[in-house]
């Protein structure tokens, strides 16, 4: 089957079924001595589960970290890591009256055409639970990152249509995402947004909704020309998340209907010459530390940084899984009426939140290493 | 530097400065015996040219390809195709004048900062002539999809806010696509493109817009889970193309303000169950062949084609290269006054539509090679 | 630090440290309903300890496998298999006299000179304990082969320059090599080698030795051209085991000193033409079913497999660590006398057997899955 | 078909058939800056052609080398470099007598087994002339090494059984390699091995020998634990060379007939100690810089080098076409009588030595640039 496998210098191989004994990562090529623990992962997991009688009923399973290598007394030992999480809640059960059924809007049929069978049992691989052993593998990156100055943030943006300010907008919070459960960073949009996912899980119906990221401090240079441009591989690896529909990078989609007067982000110096003193930040000798007046590229040109913050959106659809009756095929191709029983998230954004920020943590850890080998 | 290398089996490494003696691919791993000539390398090259007194004032090389390898007596030997197109009309005098200032939003700067130099001849590997060599590896792949009845299309859908009629709405019709320069499916939409184009020359701006592309004959099955998903791969593929700034698949950020039950395609019979006859794809025994009522996923679910068309759509932020004063940094980190002369197009579109069909085809062809290796 | 991941399709990471919580591996790649359970790995990791008073005072872990994911109700899901076996044993205190000397034929200095520091712990990722992530991924990959009636058989053909009989000499017995501790296919030379072994034991010294492999029931065509060769792949699947120093493909250096008249293989019908009836393997039609008559090439030619059997050998140094005394150097670089104390084998090549196996196998899967997606 | 590329960081894909329009390479990742030129290349490609009236009735094509990219002013872009050597002597009528034989000690049968098809003119990409591909890459990783004090040196050092001196011993000269068409490094041992070689030649005969090679000036640390080896990767990267057969590092197989205590090789203070000068390489802080009294390791301790020269030798088998008569099977499986007429070598060796020279460099440009990624 394959393709469980991330990244080319840090990389990273998740494994695990949403029922099966545990899931979890082992990351290659991450450096030694970097500070790292279980209570990094045990943080990222638990962002996972934004509970709080929010909009999700939420498995409760603890998701319990255990590093199985690659760490000693605190550090890493630039040795693979293995992460490991058990499952403790399958109950399998649940799930058999689906076992003849395709579910519209999940990877069901197509799972089947491709393999000739399918892993009923919530998903397998295609269930949300997979992102574990990501969000693990991305408290590595994030701790990698962090010795560089780098963070990597990400929030709810949109749910059904609703906006939250953004980034330079009154009212943005990034420590008020953190507290509510939607984690939108904006209070009062966050309860109007609460408000209409009451409603629509009422209706048995559930919502689509945007993730915005953003990560700082990055050098600029990070990307390759041509096919390994740092937005080609951050797209690859968002859109690599389940239920993502699409990205767009700093002005994006809006970009499309502008033009290059009002989109070209002007550079002005920072600091001094690098190698005269005053850079701040590495930059070949004679090269000066220039910064952009307006960021309409997303920190991002010709799919190199620019050292302006990397700024991205992600489009999730609906959660497929509702309520609401549907009319579906079955195993023998006749016509169903369907009905999805069980405990589902009316939108996915909250739990992605920490998903993005990991996939954005893992290709910024990969290219930091790819850019110092092929420095000249 | 690396990154110009693309794929897992049916591979494509691009070369070739913009003002050097030569640029083109070599494609390893096409499967022998797909019929391919330089006859399908030229017609596909010709379409990067939309010329014919149109928005762009093209440069006006013949781009005549050579086959160095790999192809015998109109067929494929299954060796590596290598494919050059030499350079005539370098006139590297022109961009003497930009050498010691950086462009607003071009990779100027971040390529010095990066390297620790530039090749300001035009652009090195980040100009527009590097796609050459992906337009003529896509021309391959498309040799070889042909076999398999996938055809690849794309088209500009907008310029500068103004859309044109999509698939399925009044007055779309692809053959206009290919006659009119703009490569607009719909000729009074060109026309009144057209119009707002050349406005914007005089004024000395440009213009952004979106390509939209459509695969279709793709059985179902191609992609794999978790990170190796079609769309994740496509996003990759298309997001390399120089001035892309987003890609939205089937409903896309639309989706992100809508509801699950307005979205889930529902599946129905298409023709039997596979192994009993009927099937009009290859599908495992047992496995009935379905199709969706709508296609709001773009032929993709789980990461995994559906067998409906493939449709997405690619945002290309405006031509950064504009004759209108921009204020700039130089070298020295002075404020530089800027108006780019030369011969330079107001809206990339035109130009890309090949470029995302030459992407595409590639990793389809990837997929179709990696499906048969996976497959129980 | 990366270098833990191995193969293109049927893919393994390897993770743990000698004396971390656990050492395993996760295999990406299988594909689904190949019949495999916990039971298979134990066999496998069983052969890693000769055991039985032998000539290895081996450590008495019992090495029990887990089946972490990937594999249900004794069948592959397709998804990846994480496998884990505890450390049970671990006594670091063991190795503290030799934090601060490098011992020769080690990999201490070499380590401390590429990464800064050393895990003085047993070796860390370079000790043989590494191998049982490898063992336990051979024993998927031998189910995977075991469908398509390929097997894998290594034994200890030499020890401190005692050559044991091979295939088609007098008294060689596969069947010997499971009986007795060295794997010697031949019972008196077992012995001769035994005694030898344990007069190197009390002089404190140890033994270098040959490993053999012969992989029966190929198809022909198993491998790529160029660099993907078949025994350009087994070639660095068996010299990543460490103490490894040589590899020898058929008459191998055997061949260097003969004349092409008597090293050619003369093929020979062997059953009728494909497509004509008759075939014994799959070929592409009009392919006469050909053997050879003699095997000089070892089962591999121009890189690719002839369907005959693959027969190499693998030479090994002597172990390093030895109770005789050695003139060293420490981390001040002072002269220090050394005498290695601890439980240490006296000849590798036991232990590497099963280890060669896996390595083989895992390489026959990945070019199996490969070829599907190749051929024209 | 695919196998054509090789390299992770410094990466080459070459392409080509003997009896195609061209043959070459597109290198790409050699970093920017590093002094290159067609000169480098041609002295390469002419070590190729031993000539001089020697062992080797060469075809007299000039190969004249073109660079189509990535080279500007005498020094690497940093680009892909593209190089191309169009074919002039193609001649397909010599093999026509020839299409329908399978040609023993080649890969004719087992190449229509797998392609279902064979490109009888001269071996297509299994010909010899496909190392022309390999030396011109060769020689950019050469031109990289250089500016970092390594060399790579390969000579033929035994041909049908007869050894020439080696290094340390006496008469053993690296200049003669140069100057006699056998590339033997002692002139009274070429005079015999030529004498042997003109009686092979008068009896329809070939000859097997063996390729010796040794870099120097290596760093200690290249290499990367456990699949990722410095010995694992240049095993794979001369085993992809036609006609190797055999590959054994420092004392190689003699290693598995000798002892522990006469195998270690011991390790001294060469310099002073990392930090506080006298370092006479980059090593990290407080880490002694050690060397070895002898070099039985052969400059690889546990897959990394240890500083030392790298040495390895490389057993070819004999030339498989011979003039003398031999039985083989033909498309109908017919016994068929096969004299080879043409233009063939006695012994691959001569030939083969810059080859070895160009896999050698190749490996040690990738992983000298893994290197500075992977460093803490």
């Amino acid at each position: 089957m394959g393709g469980s496998g991330f990244g080319t210098i840090f990389t990273v191989t998740t494994f695990g079924e949403s029922h099966g004994p545990a899931l979890g990562c082992v990351i290659d090529g991450c450096p030694a001595g970097v500070p790292f623990s279980e209570e990094d992962i045990r943080r990222e997991l638990s962002r996972r589960r934004p509970g709080g009688g929010g909009p999700a009923t939420t498995r409760s399973e603890p998701d319990e970290p255990e590093i199985l290598s690659g760490v000693f007394e605190g550090k890493t030992l630039g040795t693979p890591i293995a992460i490991m999480v058990r499952n403790t809640a399958q109950r399998p059960g649940d799930y058999d009256s689906l076992k003849d059924v395709y579910r519209p809007g999940h990877a069901d049929w197509v799972w089947e055409a491709k393999y000739g069978f399918r892993d009923h049992r919530g998903g397998g691989r295609s269930s949300g639970r997979e992102t574990l052993g990501r969000v693990a593998a991305g408290a590595a990156a994030k701790a990698f990152l962090s010795g560089f100055g780098i963070t990597v943030r990400a929030w709810t943006s949109a749910v059904a249509g609703i906006d939250s300010p953004g980034p330079g907008e009154s009212g943005f919070d990034l420590d008020e995402a953190e507290r509510n459960p939607l984690r939108v960073p904006h209070r009062e949009t966050a309860e109007r947004i609460l408000k209409v996912i009451e409603k629509l899980r009422a209706e048995g119906d559930s919502a689509g909704g945007i993730v915005s990221c953003s990560a700082a401090g990055l050098p600029p240079g990070l990307g390759d020309p041509v096919f390994g441009k740092l937005d080609a591989r951050l797209a690859a690896a968002v859109l690599s998340i389940g239920a993502a529909k699409a990205v767009s990078f700093g002005a994006g989609f809006a970009a499309a209907s502008s033009r290059g007067s009002l989109q070209n982000d002007r550079p002005v110096l920072k600091n001094g010459i690098a190698g005269d003193g005053g850079a701040s930040c590495p930059l070949p000798p004679g090269v000066p530390d220039l910064e952009y007046e307006t960021n309409n590229a997303g920190g991002v040109l010709g799919g190199i940084s620019t050292g302006m913050p990397l700024e991205f959106t992600v489009a999730f659809k609906p959660i497929a899984s509702i309520s609401r009756h549907q009319e579906t095929a079955d195993r023998e191709g006749n016509v169903r009426d369907l009905a999805i029983q069980g405990r589902h998230d009316v939108c996915v954004c909250p739990r992605a939140v920490p998903v993005v920020e990991a996939m954005t943590a893992l290709v910024l850890a990969d290219l930091l290493l790819l850019n110092r080998s092929g420095r000249t």
